[in-house]
């Protein structure tokens, strides 16, 4: 029998906010993951990357603006590559360590991913993921006329460039991950949702400016494996209903027609548990038998042998 | 028959001093690779980082400077990750344009590539690789003073820093290269030399203060593919003996003994064309019927079809 494929989307939470807290925080990450190894899945990690895309163009943006004519701007999914890079060494060389130590293969493979996002889709129309630094309104104002940027006056700390955040369409480099993962390897791909690129005329690729929601990219990548699993690990153990309320319930083994309930009751907090909840039940119900699972990092395992989070199926 | 395997290293002059040209320069690049491919050969590509990675390391120390108690110091290793990434998105992106539009396979994959060196090697106590822009002798002399950088001047071209660029022991990701070459992708990899990691104790590896030459990897990446030819793609046709006297005398066919006399006698400039000659070398006398050439991007089918190029053999 062929071994029971698992695609983990590991959050921002799994990763810090600089360099330092990543190198602790994905030592720490690594281990729940490797032990999904051990017990004989086959393993593809996709990761989140909203902090270090922000990072890498605040850098980058410095330099701009240092030497304007020798490095006129770096566009957003440059950035993307460069966070997949960023990152995905990192875990990488983690993972490979943690798997060597326990006596496992060390076959990781880090892919560079772009996914296929639309130009029509209504997310380039209402930008709402904010990137960047902090501008005044004078220098939001020079760069929403220069390079039709958009900004929003981010709770008082000064003007922030947002982005588009559209839907995944395809991955670029699905049969390089399947090859992989075939091959044995576990796969890193798809980092910060993938690099976003529009089909274009002929066979070119754009680079889109956008990030994408890798809790979206990994459910796409999760069906285009033919995964029995998408983890999307986050801060909590469960996704709940009432959250925060005194009859606050959280959500363990749960049905596709449940969470759409929940869902339009407007349960979960939008841009945190309902995107999450939204891409676990499109993979749930995109063929009999696949499982997504919303939970704890270090919940792993236990969520994978039905123990806890919140587990939705059809 | 086993179609034969080349491995192609691009130049830095492949790629650009800044973004924008690397766009232009990267779609001119790409197609003396895609002849070779479809002419039926395996192709796997490396490529330099140097420009790049300074560029990103400059960038990374102005963020550092800006909050250095959130991003106190963006380690070498970690920048050229970054550069796999802004390099590889790019190739990958042409190439696989590049070969769609002429009616070849576009599956073309980037491996993040981790190469291993020696924290014994003597290259750490004598800098040698330039890295970086061009600068000024008092632009230098300030960086000198401030991050206590090495610089030095290159060929009266102007003041570049200079690192570490130790001699590559063995590349981490080889069995993926190989398994992704062998299933019919073309592998970039090894980019910017590769990450240098140290082996430390138990399975650990970790960042190396430099940047490996990309000849060197090259070579050793080719070796370990058991490729037929490894091609180092530079700025001239071929080498030369005498350069730049009235007696020059351009090199096309020459053996491994002749090259070597040629290197005794200090023919080729050291940081320039001596490292491409010691690579080829290497690599044509690894095994017979290996063969290394080096010449121009836009004569990588001419040299390998015997038309041009310095080639080297056993």
């Amino acid at each position: 029998m062929e071994n029971k494929k698992i695609v983990v989307a590991l959050g921002g939470n799994a990763l810090g906010s600089n360099l330092v807290e990543q190198m602790i925080s994905v030592s720490d990450a690594v281990k729940p993951i490797a032990d999904l190894i051990e017990e004989g899945y086959e393993v593809v990690v996709t990761h989140g990357n909203g902090p270090q895309v922000g990072v890498i163009q605040d850098a980058m943006t410095l330099l701009s603006r240092e030497n304007p004519e020798k490095h006129p701007h770096f566009p957003l999914s440059v950035c993307t590559a460069m966070s997949q890079g960023y990152i995905g060494y990192d875990i990488t060389n983690k993972l490979r360590e943690e798997l060597l130590d326990r006596g496992l293969a060390g076959n990781v493979a880090c892919v560079l991913t772009q996914v296929e996002v639309d130009p029509q889709d209504p997310a380039f129309r209402h930008p709402t993921k904010p990137i960047g630094p902090f501008l005044t309104k004078e220098e939001a104002d020079k760069k929403a006329m220069e390079k039709r940027h958009v900004f929003i006056e981010d709770s008082g700390r000064g003007y922030r460039r947002v982005v588009a955040s559209p839907e995944p369409i395809s991955i670029i480099e699905i049969d390089t991950i399947r090859a992989l993962a075939d091959a044995g390897y576990v796969v890193i791909g798809a980092g910060g949702g993938g690099i976003p690129v529009f089909k274009t005329e002929n066979h070119h690729l754009q680079g889109a400016p956008a990030v994408i929601d890798k809790d979206r990219a990994s459910e796409l990548l999760a069906e285009q494996l033919d995964a029995d699993f998408l983890i999307i690990l986050t801060a909590v153990e469960n996704a709940a209903i009432n959250y925060g309320k005194p009859d606050e319930q959280k959500l363990g083994e749960i049905s596709v027609e449940e969470a759409k309930k929940y869902i339009a009751e407007g349960q979960f907090a939008p841009g945190s548990m309902l995107p999450k909840v939204e891409a676990a039940v499109k993979f749930a119900e995109s063929k009999p038998g696949r499982t997504a699972l919303i939970t704890l990092l270090e919940k792993a395992k236990d969520g994978i042998n039905g123990k806890t989070g919140t587990r939705i199926h059809a």
